[in-house]
């Protein structure tokens, strides 16, 4: 998506560690009239296909889940990293490992949410070696659940986790995908097929 | 707001340690066609205001402060509740207690996002006794920020962090307020004034 790649050049910053920085548009501020041209570009995507709710997992996942979902006009449901004393015993739950924060974490999803025959849309802000899909995809399966489709608004395809997960023949659209960045210099470069 | 007194009467759940769990449209599943109601209800309330940004605080006001500002056409800012390794060295901090989960997190605001003279509308999903909000207001005032409204979904009355701040003389709306409820009847009591 032409628009989103200009705004990562415009508004992202590349770190050492492979970090690409857009928080003032993604993941701290979100810049929510923006974002919402990302969920229309979803809804042009994944419109003509039967969806119940939108899975997602906290944190950075939820607003763009959210201003999605006004799309869709269908419910958000986002996996927990933490129990806390009120969370639901009757979980689905799996381990996902964040090399941001450098530890794994339990992830859960109340059973009552989630149920065979349920046809979800995944979306999330980033996908790079796949983790926190691969965790997502593991409690839709132990659910019973289908997968409608899976929107990524920026894919680091140079860490692999989506070329791994195409693969396996599964639907997913990352709005761009990041093929190589250059901390010293700056460059970003993109792959010509996000942009269809 | 009678449409949510009803939602949380038909949807919600009270627990021992005066929890009100409404993790079916609020805060682990959401469901965005009703949340977008709640949404217009802050714009109907606070739209005649000047508001540069929304706040909140991650994780369960983010689906609800992304949802408001689809309205107000303006971004959301949510502070965080861990520093990644990703995370800008330039913040506001502030110490706020959970009682949720017994514990105390640090909470930051990337400064850039947050200027002095910005006029910032506060959402969150819940108010108790105050701790959350306490410690977004510190931060405002850290930057020189100005408070356009607070808004809440639901306050429960009874733990008197809404009347302290009323108090102050905050404009702060709560779509419902809870004054009394009771997990053995199952019995929640409204207050009338969040019924305008």
């Amino acid at each position: 998506m032409k628009l989103l790649e200009e705004k990562i050049l415009h508004d992202g910053n590349i770190r050492a560690g492979n970090v690409l920085k857009v928080d003032s548009f993604l993941n701290h501020q979100i810049d929510v009239p923006f974002i919402e041209m990302l969920g229309k570009e979803f809804y042009r995507r994944f419109g003509n296909e039967k969806v119940d709710k939108i899975l997602t997992i906290e944190t950075s996942g939820i607003g763009i889940a959210a201003v999605t979902a006004t799309y869709f006009k269908v419910p958000v449901l986002f996996a927990k990293k933490s129990s806390g004393s009120n969370m639901d015993k009757d979980v689905y739950f799996t381990q996902i490992y964040s090399y941001t924060h450098n530890k794994t974490n339990t992830v859960t999803i109340a059973k009552r949410f989630l149920q065979a025959g349920d046809r979800v849309l995944i979306i999330d802000d980033f996908l790079a070696n796949g983790c926190a899909l691969e965790g997502l995809l593991d409690m839709v399966r132990q659910a019973g659940a289908q997968v409608a489709g899976i929107g990524i608004v920026i894919e680091k395809g140079f860490q692999g986790g989506g070329d791994k997960l195409r693969a396996k023949g599964l639907p997913l659209v990352s709005l761009a995908i990041v093929d190589a960045m250059d901390s010293a210099t700056g460059k970003i470069s993109f792959r010509k097929e996000a942009r269809e």
